[in-house]
C-alpha cells in the first residue's frame, strides 16, 4: 500500500473525529494499526503483549509507538515520522502512550481508544497513569471508515479473491479418490503461495467431518460418496481472502446433486439482490426464505460479512443489521446447509457497485456439484 | 492430544488453585482454552470477539462455554462434558460465563480469570453482571503449569522442531542464486506442509532487509554477496515450531564467514550451560559476555523463550528473569547479531534434561555458514 494512500486515511479519520467530537484516535488492534499506519508488523497477532500503538490527534502530528525490535520495519513502511520505540520487557508501551498524550495536552481532552481490544490489564495501567482522562471506545470510527473500500484496497481484495478461487479450482482438478484431506489442503495452500499469497487459515473436512464448522484437515483418505467441504483464506499485502467450496468424491447421489444445486442457486439469488440501499437484515431474511422454500434447514446466525485487513469486518449480514448496502463495500456471501449427514458451503466475494453486485472471485455460475474422481 | 491427558491437567490446575486460595479458574485466551479443554478452535485467534471460555471450579465439574458454531468441534475434541453453546451476535458469551458462576455459587468466591486477555469491554460487561465478585488475574497459574512440558507435548514439540529444521535445510539445498525471497519462503512452507504441519509465521529478508526484524518475503532475487535470514514457524497438533537460519548467497566474504562462525559457537556455548538450576538471567548474561569477547554488538532484549501452544511462553531468557532452569522446560535459544550491514540469526529448540540440554531441532553443530549457490 502506498504511503500517501495510507496517510490520506488520516484525513478521513480526522473528519469523523470532528463529527464525533473526539480529540485523538488511538489504534491498538493489529488491524487498525496496519490500517492507520501502513506498517504490517506481523508479530502483533502472534505476541499480544508486544503492543504497537498509533496516535492520531485531531490537530498536530501523528505518533507511532513501537516495540524497539520493530522500529526499522515501522520506519520503512509507515508514513508516520514521529516513531517512538520502547524496549520490550523493560519499558511499558502504555507508559509511552500516556506520555505522548501528556506531552500533547491530550490527557485533558476526549481520547478515543480501542477499549474493545485493550486488555483489562493494560487499561488499568493506562488509567493509573492518567486517572482524570476520559477514554471513549473508538472502534466504530475505524469500522465505519474501513467498511467502504478504497480503489487500491479493492484491487488487492479482488486479486486475493481470484487467486484463492484459482487455487482451490486447480486443487480439485488434480485431486483424486484416496488422496487425504491433508494432501488436498496442502495442494490448495501451495497453489496460493506459488501465486504470491500467504496462509491465513484452512478448514477442510470430508464425510461427517464436513459438519464440524472448523475441522483441521487430517490424514483421512477421501472416499467415494463423501462430501468434502473447504473454507480457507490467504493474505495478500495484509488483506484477507476467504472462500468456501464443496465437492463430492466420486459420483454424486441425487440428494447430493440436488442439495448443491439448490444452495448454489440460493447464493446467486441472494447476491443478485444486493443493491445499494438494500438493508442487510433483508438480505439475510431473503436467504432464510429461500432456504425454507427449498425445504432446506436454515441455522446460520449470519450469512456473510465484510472482508479487508480483518477476516470478519463490518457489515455483518445478520437479522439485526438494519443498515443499508453502500457502494464499494466488499462482502462475502456464504450460505451453508447441513443435509443428509453432510455440510454444503459456498462462499464468494462481492463488490457493491452502482451497476449491481460484482463477483470478485470471478467464479462461473455453476450449479453442478464439483466432482473429485 | 489424548482427552485423558488433557483432563489430567485439571488435576494439576486444581492443586495450584488450592495453593493460591482460588475457587475457580476461567480461561479465555486461545492458548489456555486449548490447553485446558483440548479443543483446537482456530477461529479464536481469527475472530477475537467470538469467545470460547473454559471454567474449571476447584470442586465440581468443568464447563465449556462455546460459540454455537463451534459446538460440534468442542464435543468432538474436548474432555469437558458440560458444553454450553451461545448464539453469536444474539447471546453474550460473558453472560453465559456469569450465569455459570452464579449457578455454581462461585460469584461469591475467588474467581481467577485471564484479565491480561479479557478486553476492557468484556470486563466491564462481566463486572456489570457480577458487581460484587472479586476477580483475580490467573495468567501466572497457567504459565507455571504450561512451562513444564508433559511427555506427549515434548514428543509433538520435538517432532515439529525436527520437521521445521528439515524443511529449511531442504529448501537451502535446492535454492539457487536469482531465486526470489518469495520462492524460497514458499519452498520452506511447502516442505513443512508436505510433512504434515501448518503455517504459523514466515519472516525472510535478504541483504539490508535481513536487518528488519520481521520482513515479509518479497519478489526480490537473491544476489551474490547478500546474507539471507529466515525466521519461521509451523503448527503441529496445536503446538508451535520456531526456527531461525542464516545463509549466504554465493561465496561468503571473510567477515561473513567469521561472523557466522562466532555466532554459531556462542549459541552452542550458551546452550551447553543450560543446566537444571542455572538462572535465566545468568544464561542471558553469559551470552552478552560472549558477544563482547567476540567483538560483536549485543542489542537483544531477550535471547530465547519457552515454546508450546504459544509462540513466546515462559520462561523468557532475559536479564530480569532470576528464576531457575527446570527439567522438561522447552526453550528456544536465538542469538542475533547485526554486522557489516546484515543480520545473522540462529535459533534452535532445547529440552532441559537431567543429563543436560538436548537439541530437539537435531541440527549438527556446523559453524560454517550455509551457502546458496
Amino acid at each position: 500500500m502506498d504511503k500517501s494512500i495510507v496517510k490520506e486515511r488520516s484525513t478521513k479519520l480526522r473528519e469523523i473525529m470532528i463529527q464525533k467530537d473526539m480529540d485523538v484516535l488511538v489504534a491498538i488492534s493489529p488491524e487498525n494499526v496496519l490500517y492507520s499506519t501502513g506498517a504490517n508488523i506481523i508479530t502483533q497477532k502472534m505476541l499480544r503483549d508486544r503492543l504497537e500503538i498509533s496516535i492520531l490527534p485531531k490537530d498536530g502530528d501523528a505518533v507511532f509507538v513501537v516495540c524497539g525490535i520493530e522500529e526499522s520495519l515501522a520506519r520503512d513502511e509507515s508514513w508516520i515520522e514521529d516513531i517512538r520505540p520502547y524496549v520490550e520487557f523493560k519499558e511499558s508501551p502504555i507508559r509511552f502512550l500516556a506520555d505522548v498524550l501528556l506531552e500533547k495536552g491530550l490527557d485533558k481532552k476526549k481520547v478515543g481508544i480501542e477499549l474493545h481490544y485493550l486488555s483489562n490489564k493494560f487499561y488499568k495501567e493506562l488509567t493509573d497513569y492518567l486517572p482524570n482522562t476520559q477514554f471513549y471506545e473508538c472502534k466504530n470510527i475505524f469500522d465505519d471508515v474501513r467498511m467502504i473500500k478504497e480503489p487500491q484496497e479493492i484491487e488487492i481484495l479482488a486479486k486475493a479473491a481470484k487467486l484463492s478461487r484459482k487455487a482451490v479450482d486447480a486443487a480439485f482438478l488434480t485431486a483424486k479418490i484416496g488422496d487425504t484431506e491433508r494432501h488436498l489442503s496442502t495442494e490448495i495452500m501451495t497453489n496460493l503461495m506459488n501465486m504470491g499469497m500467504d496462509w491465513s487459515f484452512m478448514v477442510l473436512g470430508t464425510g461427517a467431518r464436513s459438519m464440524l464448522t472448523h475441522p483441521t484437515p487430517a490424514y483421512i483418505p477421501m472416499k467415494p460418496g463423501d462430501i468434502i467441504r473447504v473454507d480457507f483464506g490467504g493474505i495478500l499485502s495484509g488483506y484477507q481472502s476467504d472462500l468456501a467450496r464443496t465437492a463430492v468424491i466420486g459420483k454424486p447421489s441425487q440428494v447430493q446433486a440436488e442439495t448443491y444445486k439448490k444452495l448454489a442457486n440460493i447464493q446467486r439469488e441472494v447476491i443478485e439482490g444486493m443493491l445499494i440501499g438494500t438493508r442487510f437484515c433483508d438480505v439475510y431474511n431473503k436467504c432464510k426464505i429461500l432456504f425454507e422454500k427449498n425445504n432446506l434447514p436454515f441455522t446460520m446466525p449470519h450469512i456473510g460479512h465484510g472482508l479487508g485487513v480483518d477476516l470478519h469486518e463490518h457489515p455483518i449480514v445478520n437479522p439485526l443489521n438494519e443498515s443499508e448496502i453502500q457502494e464499494n463495500m466488499i462482502i462475502n456471501i456464504e450460505p451453508l446447509v447441513i443435509n443428509g449427514g453432510f455440510a454444503y458451503h459456498i462462499e464468494d466475494l462481492i463488490q457493491i457497485t452502482p451497476y449491481g453486485p460484482k463477483i470478485l472471485t470471478e467464479s462461473e455460475m455453476i450449479d453442478k456439484i464439483p466432482v473429485i474422481s
